[in-house]
């Protein structure tokens, strides 16, 4: 005489409910987030503001939820890291967002373009001054990548340079994405560049 | 009596792989693929010529396997429809690559940036004579993305612009993904802007 029929029920029930489990185990949901722009302009401070404010800010801007808010928000999550690729960077605002993770002790590495990085308005010199690692390319190309790499596990990346103008006026996307296929290439890609525009290999 | 042990087995390894094969349904493996630039120059004509030629192409540049290449293959793989939404297009190669789509029979839309459509070798001109779709921005901003889509299930999208400079001299990325959270809000995108730039919505 074999098991009662109950047995045979309870034995496959565990057997799908085991089996679903390794499959969700194995493969974990990603993360998918599209940002466009332009994106309205928002107040940050509730954010970006050190310490964080007591009362709400008092300026005329809402304070939405936007594009900008949520690019922000995910370079805030940084805890470790934050790698940077960024063709053109001159706003503001994106610029104190990498100077608070650099004095909260994030380890915060910067490549950029040796064409653009001296433009009017550029964030460069003020975030090298405070002691961030910048390095830029010596070519004629340009370093032309908008991408940024989050405790070396969230990659965020599209056509976004980081200015005002390109936040508020142009069309753009951001893709901000933490599967290993698409974040090891762009790590192996920025340890490849950060080494290659060493200034120990700069050649004059 | 119940059933013997045997059966017990049998129905769990029925149970087991009715759920593995439920969940890899589920959850198909998505597409990732990521293409760095500069790539080097290479021989596409085993690509784009039409007829496709019966003998090697007799230029002197390699047949090589560049991200180039994927991109153009990747582009060539549509079977129904291409859109395009090209910040700066003046690549030869890659304008090849759309006519031959449209001689093909797929259904081609490209929304370009009205500043940059007429620079010198631009390649927006051609493609409208060939009696592809063109549309413009018409607003102060750039229209500064650059992605494809192809047969509405594939997003090309990154920092590329595509042109010949960016893709031989410029450090950039081009990204390959096919799943719908990815794709479906690049969708929309297109076609939002596809309509806000039709020529019977034009304020003069």
């Amino acid at each position: 005489a074999g098991p009662p029929r109950g047995a045979v029920l309870a034995v496959a029930a565990v057997a799908v409910a085991v089996a679903v489990l390794v499959a969700k185990w194995r493969r974990p949901r990603p993360l998918r987030e599209v940002l466009f722009f332009p994106c309205r302009p928002c107040c940050l401070e509730a954010l970006l503001a050190e310490p964080p404010p007591g009362r709400p800010c008092p300026c005329p801007l809402p304070r939405a939820d936007t594009s900008l808010s949520r690019l922000v928000r995910r370079l805030l999550s940084a805890r470790r890291s934050l790698d940077l690729c960024i063709f053109s960077f001159s706003c503001p605002l994106l610029a104190r967002a990498v100077h608070l993770l650099h004095r909260r002790g994030v380890r915060v590495r910067l490549v950029t373009d040796a064409q653009y990085m001296g433009l009017r308005g550029s964030q460069i010199g003020t975030l090298r001054h405070a002691g961030i690692q910048v390095r830029h390319d010596q070519h004629s190309g340009y370093m032309h990548h908008k991408f940024a790499i989050v405790d070396r596990r969230l990659l965020i990346t599209g056509s976004l340079n980081w200015t005002t103008q390109a936040i508020q006026s142009n069309r753009e996307n951001v893709l901000v994405v933490d599967d290993a296929e698409c974040v090891k290439p762009f790590l192996d890609e920025f340890e490849r560049i950060w080494e290659e525009y060493n200034p120990a290999n700069y050649s004059f």
